[in-house]
């Protein structure tokens, strides 16, 4: 069986090129052959999205909210078809995919909301002086557009929420952007089903052909066209800093650059301080292990270094940690090659000098499995070693401890932008500390005696942080506000 | 007299690069010398900055508003000398002087009046369900924070409204990131006096030393330096394309890419339709031709192109406006190197095959005019000449002769982004024509029986179009809104 691509209201499956999905469980490849986009596909997915542009941007807010509520009601009816298409493929289990789904309605069901609010479209309205000297004053109304058609790339650990009908193409859509998704090959079957869905909605609804189209891709080549097309004018990314760097660099060397928002890597620092340590142990050492291990650690939030202080607060915390931290399970990852890289990657940090294995967790004998790790070094070596500082991304986190109060901040200040920045702690004061206060530099979000997993989906959520953590701080990829990555301001002046 | 840096509440003069500011009526160089800033000046001016930072952008929106309220204060006390200062440098005239004053004035106001509003600094907050199931739900507050320090370029049309602190600046203060400002040498004196009064009001209220400094530059190093500085988290900056991109590229280039609102060029097509014409000729004629010449077309929004469609309204219209035009005069214009580019970038347009001169205004023995001139061509001549489609910067405009609505418009779809677009008219539906389909996706700004110069200031305004016409058309650069350009969000979750 061959998977087309869906170009517009149309499949098409006119190249050479074609891919499998693994179970990555069995390492047993399924037998259906995506089909991978050809630039001629490419080109018409893009034609098409230009010609809608013209159209679907003028839609009103409610028909973009009907639109938005008609996919919603389309994936309850099939729920499960996709959420065993999902944990077949993904193998995450079924309660992620039961949370996933529901956060992907949530997030549809939000942005719908928001174009049900009255006058959402108008920014601001001046009303005209005629008798004002020395010079009259226009009417001038600010409204939001959509800057154009978007292109989405699906994340590799987010097939429902951060993929193919996801936060960034909900908030596109909702923008009044028609949206091409670039599938992503770990789980095309579960994109793919999700981008039928979303076209048969489109097409009943009678929205413009184009104003949503699903290439399938295995390499760069499709993900390049689509980025230098002249007729994208955005991009939604989510994944790793090289792939992210990689399509921001593509879109500026266009003849007419495009703003890329891509959501990176993170290393996600936490730090204990002692007085947290001395009536919460155990809880902390349970919801950190749990925050370092759940779905094998692949969430852009995991927390990837926990910052202690040398003293017997620490050591007894690090006694409660270590045994709990041994119980956790090991799972398959969503995928051969992420499974391999997290491997390495952890292996080469415990490698590194000064840095040795602390705990790890339990095996199996399923393929592709990420093992919990944790390893421990000093505040010098973590500060001097880049290598370091970079997100291991899997069920790994670094524990570094440092002399004292004063080469923790230092080293935290040397740091690079994070999506977030916790702080467990017993003081009153925490929000005027000078720790705050790095951490509120470093990060787009700042957790107090929290775990930074689980996001949220707010309008007070921020999801995007210093470079490199995401690519422009000024916006979010979670809640209703990342509907701002793809509006501009039009005034009509008269 | 050598005139040093302002680094900080220092004044610095390090340098043995020297210049001199020119009075374009006569030709004549002002003897005071001022001292361009050294690589080790920049870098002070920067660590300054960031070490301001940290205390400025943990002020009070209150303590922001009074900086700014204090800085309208002291720009008040010392009007007569600003405007005197201004008038010898620019040779823009007093009433012009006036009148950007006051802009410069509202602007800052307008500012602290927003901080002045109750819980500007808070996005949204999310209030804590700690019975939320399957898990609780956090207390989440979304607040705005500045992006750091930030180097304003001031602009050389504009010598207090856009440059030393003026709209960049101001935006920048409130946001609560510390300002370095790259002085523009053509009217260096005007510029030094309104930084001498900003630092002056600084040190007085107690705010840390380099939340603003002043840099003298003649060249294009210490802007370079300034933009590649590590401590540096914005750019804003207002002039040429190439100035503009050239800006970009370096931010993008750094380690840790910064962005750049870089306010460009813009060719300003109006459209002058047959419905318009047919009892507003002559009062259209007056209007462009003022908004053509006014201060020697020295604007980002001057009308650069005029389209007409070929008919017995377009041959009258063009009847009334030749004698019109021909009585504007010629001022000097801001710089011998300004005046001698209008006069060879204009001489460029009207030798290009197809496009001969309309009308002239009339000249002076002053040095350095800017003539107004009126070049005239046909719809596929401006369509397939990409020259013609370039901004002029200076009293020139060229009048494109459609054959019907149809040329005009495939001509309109194949310019590139735009400031503005203007519409003259007669018709009670244009707002869904396609005319005007096309010009709100060209522009940031359509002006409907209008001209497009004199840009109000406002939240309701939107300066800031698709590119090329400046760098992140989501952005604008007048009003209130223009805050956002240096604001990011964070969101402490508990």
């Amino acid at each position: 069986m061959k998977i087309p691509n869906l170009i517009g209201y149309q499949t098409s499956s006119e190249g050479t090129n074609t891919y499998q999905t693994i179970n990555p469980i069995t390492d047993q490849l399924h037998p259906a052959l995506f089909v991978e986009a050809t630039q001629e596909e490419v080109d018409r997915s893009a034609t098409l999205a230009n010609t809608a542009y013209r159209i679907f941007s003028r839609t009103s807010p409610m028909e973009r909210a009907r639109f938005l509520s008609a996919i919603v009601t389309e994936l309850e009816l099939n729920k499960l078809l996709l959420i065993a298409t999902y944990c077949g493929e993904s193998v995450l289990n079924e309660q992620r995919a039961e949370v996933e789904f529901a956060r992907t309605i949530f997030q549809l069901t939000s942005f719908a909301d928001l174009l049900f609010q009255e006058n959402w479209e108008i920014k601001h309205i001046d009303f005209p002086e005629p008798n004002r000297t020395p010079t009259p004053k226009p009417q001038l109304t600010k409204y939001k557009l959509g800057i154009g058609p978007v292109v989405v790339f699906g994340a590799s650990n987010f097939p429902f929420a951060y993929s193919t009908v996801g936060g960034d193409t909900a908030a596109a859509l909702a923008a009044g952007c028609p949206v091409i998704v670039k599938s992503h090959p770990f789980h095309a079957h579960t994109s793919y089903q999700v981008a039928k869905l979303v076209v048969k909605v489109a097409e009943e609804l009678g929205l413009p052909e184009g104003v949503f189209s699903h290439v399938n891709a295995i390499g760069y080549e499709v993900g390049k066209q689509l980025v230098q097309h002249p007729f994208v004018q955005g991009v939604g990314f989510t994944g790793s800093i090289p792939g992210g760097l990689a399509l921001q660099q593509l879109a500026q060397q266009r003849e007419v650059p495009i703003p890329v928002f891509a959501e990176m890597g993170s290393l996600n620092p936490v730090v204990i301080l002692p007085s947290a340590l001395s009536s919460n142990s155990e809880d902390i050492a349970n919801r950190l292990a749990l925050s370092i291990t759940k779905d094998s650690g692949q969430f852009c939030t995991k927390p990837g270094a926990l910052f202690l202080l040398a003293c017997t607060e620490t050591d007894r915390f690090l006694e409660t940690f270590k045994p709990i931290f041994e119980q956790q399970a090991s799972y398959s990852m969503v995928h051969p090659t992420i499974a391999c890289t997290y491997t390495q990657r952890a292996k080469q940090v415990i490698d590194q000098s000064n840095v040795h294995l602390f705990a790890q967790g339990t095996t199996t004998t399923s393929c592709n499995l990420g093992i919990p790790q944790l390893s421990l070094t000093d505040g010098q070596t973590f500060d001097t070693n880049k290598l370091l500082q970079e997100e291991v991304f899997g069920p790994h986190a670094l524990l570094v401890i440092c002399k004292d109060q004063h080469e923790l901040e230092q080293i935290l200040e040397n740091i690079s932008g994070q999506l977030t920045f916790s702080i467990f702690h017993n003081e009153e004061n925490i929000q005027t500390s000078n720790l705050f206060y790095i951490a509120q530099e470093k990060a787009g979000r700042v957790i107090l005696n929290g775990v930074p997993t689980g996001v949220e989906v707010s309008p007070a959520m921020q999801h995007g942080g210093p470079f490199p953590s995401s690519s422009d701080s000024r916006f979010t990829a979670v809640g209703t506000d990342s509907i701002e990555r793809f509006l501009r301001g039009v005034t009509v002046q008269k």
